[in-house]
């Protein structure tokens, strides 16, 4: 970068590049805010192989916009450190050889200190890169740019589940939230939930700015946007509570065979399942892990960290079932829920909030934030699928195998990261997530 | 059953009843058929979990029979043995617990004498049954019947896989055919693959005796008939030929993580895949074991024997792409092939055969027998699908998760048992059944 | 083989080949006689690793002549089959690659009879060179040869043994005897056990002919013989009962900690255990499975199928404690016990005798045969052990580490094959054998 | 405690309590002293089960004086936090339920400072206790109280260890020591070996105060004292050194059968030994990682690092054996080393140091400290062992089975810790610990 330039920079500064700069700011705040409440130790441990130590996803991160945007973009760039690839490569073949997954909780170096020295490298260095590039929304380092962006943002979610599975395994159960009190449970219950109706017919899902989307980016796993073909179908206005999940244990849900899906089945009896994660039951009372430690069960709030096997399970024994990731996004479409805050990342309540009594019946709610909603679709390639050359299109591809498609968000997912037309997807076991339960017909 | 009725029923025998018995005694003996070149010593190992010991089957669907009619429609039945059910139940719950799936090869008795005389009891009982029973196709005894049949026609193709597996783990290489010799490799290639296209829209797909499907007979997940939209599409006219896959083994296909899918790749490593099950390199020439032990590589001939992983990294390689069910489905039903028993269990042939030179380039070849044909779908309850209730009920339903759709049977499937709308499932690293590759894009 | 020396071999033939002759054949008839009451498909099965099937028995002991002493010694001796070597060899790194042991009950083929055409074919050649080596005890022929008979003899053991476990997996239940009754249980108590007062001092262990061992054969790792020293201890005149041992299991000795090992209450709970192998309980009567079926125990009778873990934790249960390796030779050696083949394999019992009421109080029982005896000694190499040099060499040493040994023989050895100073040895959680306990203190 | 006494207390305390006061502060400052070079990152991993936490090993040595002296004799005392027994008993059944083993390193919680503060708490009402105590060495609290020192000083070699592995694990290969200098590797090789002869006969062996062993303490497992024989023997003057065992290395030990027991050729190939651990071959030069990092392979110094079945192994290739360990005992007895500092732990070396070229040939070095000597002898109970009752009687005991003793402690080793009777004992395969070889014939 010639000195000269870099001399005039501020001046001729285009406004594209000072939104960057403050987003690029704002985004990686969050991250470091999430960490903030933690101790060195709690960021080093991985009590199972999904969960990663939160020290490594403070430079994995930042490890993903030195790689794919300082290393190609900066001129003269120098890394921080040679050794920090292996680190904190996640998954990327094409970048080479790294630690295995399930190594990361036992890498006490580089300490937490290092780690928030190499964020603020990284940081220093980007914004210098992003004074010096130009407005142009559709050239390769604005699209890689919004990448790192979008992909900061989906580790913020995985700290937030993951800081809680570190705690909840802790036999001292120790609260995440220290200088705030724990919300109060539902005095009443939630509303009763109603069936709402939607025409089949062929309808359109994937991105569509030209359809509402919000333009300037998607997941390459989101095209193409295609016609799609179901039928009447009807979908409740809101997520199955905890109330009504606790009828279905205390029925006896996890003792039956009937209503789950082989492989879930097995799962139950194998891993001795007897409620959604978290739940504990101490002296006839339930209660559950949450951010504020153990915490009474709220009744009236969505029910959540469950399995896609227990979601179906709950939903056989109901009488309905779940709805398909088509249906859900062309409800989702005709409801066109609004985005609120409370029930996303920023609120920092890291709990799927309850539906408030007087809730209008006739309106779809929860769609958006609370809890991802598990449909039974397999995660594969929309038509004419491609993905990008290089590492990158390793970022979602290679996993369209053996996961199911969750839609519409959570109470850990930044408000600003999703979208209609958001594909997110695990295994059918996992339950550290904030997953949740939405019944079709 | 009432001594009057049964000295009068050969006289009074009605049509149906006569058809059913031949008709059962044909399936039955097919299976005994099959078992005929084996060893007492061959039906009790199971060298895979995947695998079932050839006594297994035999006594497994004859248990089908005893269970599902004789104990509920032959008045005063009683069983075999008391104790078979314990060991021939394979996976309903319903029926109580049962001999673990990985312990079926620890069993050295009851000895194959044993099962022959257990087949023997039912069958003669079964005709005994079948002499008495009304005509009505659409009672419930005639639905499990036909459902009893085509259960053993699974497990007929399963004997054929199955023994092929255990055969070939042998150091020996031991041939099951010694009285016949093995089909010669083709001295030419296959004629070159076409692209045959497909125009999009909204079709129909799943059972419809009403659009020229054979009827009475369709498996529970083969409903219900719906529509689905799929865009314009081409298919290749035949199968992937081995001497094509062999060009992407010499590419280094399995060294080169980029086409594969991520669980896939993995499995690549920790398996040592290195080709397709049952190849194998001697001297610089390839081999693969069959029916009748080493065999040279038949270029022509249509590989198989590769998972879902395989089929698919072929496929990205090549630049084309897996069919999805629905575009199978509609495909074939466009093309409308014949079914030739050339390609299917009864010709014994046990190995799928190469396409002639000469054969029309303009038509769809192969497309029933063959090769099971991987799709990019999962398989997954059709919309309105309603599992039977019951032990039955657990028949296809509970499987629905993880497996991936097979269509169009293989050269170890009975032709009278396939169908267009017939779905197949297995999880994508299953290799021991006939499975191969059409390529779409 | 020349046929003229052939045709004078009997007339000339030395007394030592005509003895080798019979004994040789009195050897091999015995372990065919032991299999003589299965089914092919009984020689096929191997439920756990530590069980072989008997078809691989009856092979790997014929590999043993074939490769030892065929090949070695009796010019233009051809391979029954060139694969067997890799088949049947059990654990010989000297003699090349083998099929993993895990995996020997996946073999169906060989099938029974060709294994014994194979022992045939061995047996023929064998005797055809036992007519013709020389009388010389001390030459390198006859010491492979003894050693050749003594592992058959080993196996014998084993097959009664595996056989046992084969047939008790299986959930029929089935009998090995099915001609014969089973021995009906002891109407009274065994007579109550005294201690017997041994002085300590210097004392030598190990095979020593001259004092008394039979001359002709040890193993290597009887070697050398070499003073020991004991302090003054004592030691039960009987083994422990069925009777004594279920006070321990009723008084809650599988649910407390206190008397085990801590490797041991590991598998306790790990496994399940309740009590000795093959042990069941039925409507509160408590039976075991024999090779006449599931039998009631006979109390009198002593404990057998336990592990050094059970015999240990028993031992503490009762205030006493194991005896010393070296504690038992030379109590033995002392009480000269006779060698009675009604507690031997030679009985057909397989199953260790109750001690008659009237038993002499001052004398040792059950010191030879019955069950073989835990030591709380390691199977350590004695002083000045040396291997011998080749493939044999790996016949003892090689297990040097991590077993126990265990002494006196049991229903199942071959009364021909037991001596004072013989070493049995296996590892500490091993209960499929005839093991045994004798208290000392 | 009231509080006119402890202002008494000084004046009046007797001199045994003030030795036991400092002697008290002076083994915890060890340990803390070992910790304080660590991040608190370092003290929460635990890469294998074998390695425990640092932060563990704080917090359980202080658990085990506040539950076996605080809880005990000090009246009115209240621990610390009730769950810290659950936390960190390590393997007392008799004090209930714990965290597994295997989930040390899942603990974030309690952070490293709650660790000090638990420390200075207990160490506070220790010395408060100790105070109070009387003078009677022969007490039940002066025995509990040494046993709680001896047990912290055990924990430090872990520490010392631990520490090593941990941070060698780490692709960074961290140094331990960032503020001294390495050990330069040495000039000149070790002098040659000599062999020293040991007369044979009856000796005694276990812990003897009446013949110079210091009096005061011994851990039950050095009990009772007895005659053993032994044969005459060899054993070498000094250890094998890592010029030695690369001679091995080179000549293809890691990948010849032969000279290895069948359990470690196992591990050899399943684990892809090839050298010591820590060993690494980088560019033909051979390092191997320290408490300083990678650094040269040091000639002339002890090898360590070494399991069992590797020392076997290289005795057996060079054509010797190891001593047992009454041989061990009777020579160092005879040999009567002195207690050289330099070989402990209290020098901060942590690697044992090679022997100067001129040590006298006629004695033997190195027979304490250094490395653990592998001997051939099984950790079993001594004639008369004795396991104290309750909690403590698992301090030992039930450990008495698969291990090897290990004598003359090392480099990790407190000085004032070890004695000639010290029994130390690991599994075979075990190598993280300072394990090394000494010959003998």
């Amino acid at each position: 970068m010639p000195a000269a330039t870099s001399a005039l920079a501020p001046a001729s500064r285009p406004p594209a590049a000072s939104r960057r700069q403050s987003r690029y700011a704002a985004v990686r705040e969050q991250t470091a805010a999430l960490c903030r409440p933690l101790l060195p130790e709690d960021t080093v441990v991985q009590p199972i192989i999904d969960v990663s130590p939160p020290k490594w996803h403070l430079a994995h991160t930042t490890w993903f916009f030195e790689t794919f945007l300082l290393q190609e973009h900066l001129p003269g760039y120098r890394v921080f450190h040679e050794q920090y690839a292996y680190l904190f490569n996640s998954y990327y073949n094409s970048l080479g050889s790294r630690v295995n997954r399930a190594d990361r909780g036992t890498l006490s170096r580089p300490p937490l200190a290092d780690v928030y020295r190499y964020r603020a490298y990284v940081d220093e260095h980007m914004q210098r890169l992003l004074a010096t590039v130009g407005d142009d929304e559709a050239a390769p380092f604005a699209a890689v740019f919004e990448l790192g962006l979008q992909h900061e943002q989906q580790h913020q979610e995985l700290l937030v589940t993951d800081i809680k599975y570190i705690l909840s395994t802790n036999p001292l159960a120790p609260a995440y939230w220290t200088d705030q009190p724990a919300p109060v449970a539902s005095a009443t219950a939630a509303p009763a939930a109603t069936w709402l109706s939607v025409p089949g017919g062929v309808g359109t899902i994937g991105y569509q700015p030209a359809a509402g989307d919000a333009p300037g980016f998607c997941f390459d796993n989101e095209l193409a946007a295609h016609p799609v073909y179901v039928a009447d179908f009807r979908l409740q206005n809101r997520l199955v509570t905890n109330g009504e999940y606790l009828e279905f244990v205390r029925a006896g849900g996890y003792r039956d065979f009937r209503p789950w899906l082989g492989e879930g089945w097995e799962l139950v009896q194998s891993q001795g399942w007897q409620a959604p994660l978290y739940w504990v039951e101490r002296a006839g009372e339930w209660l559950r892990f949450t951010h504020h430690g153990l915490q009474p069960l709220d009744l009236a709030a969505p029910v959540t960290h469950v399995s896609f096997y227990e979601a179906d399970a709950y939903a056989h024994w109901t009488g309905a079932r779940l709805p398909t990731e088509a249906e859900w996004e062309l409800a989702a479409r005709r409801f066109a829920p609004t985005l609120d805050p409370a029930h996303f990342l920023e609120s920092n309540r890291f709990d799927p909030a309850p539906l408030p009594a007087d809730a209008a019946p006739g309106r779809c709610h929860q769609l958006l934030g609370s809890c991802w909603e598990w449909t039974y679709s397999a995660y594969h390639p929309y038509p004419g699928f491609d993905k990008a050359p290089g590492a990158l299109g390793e970022y979602n591809g290679k996993f369209m195998i053996n996961q199911l498609v969750l839609r519409g968000g959570s109470c850990a997912t930044p408000a600003s990261h999703i979208r209609l037309s958001y594909r997110n997807f695990f295994h059918a076991d996992k339950r550290w997530q904030f997953t949740g339960i939405r019944l079709a017909q």
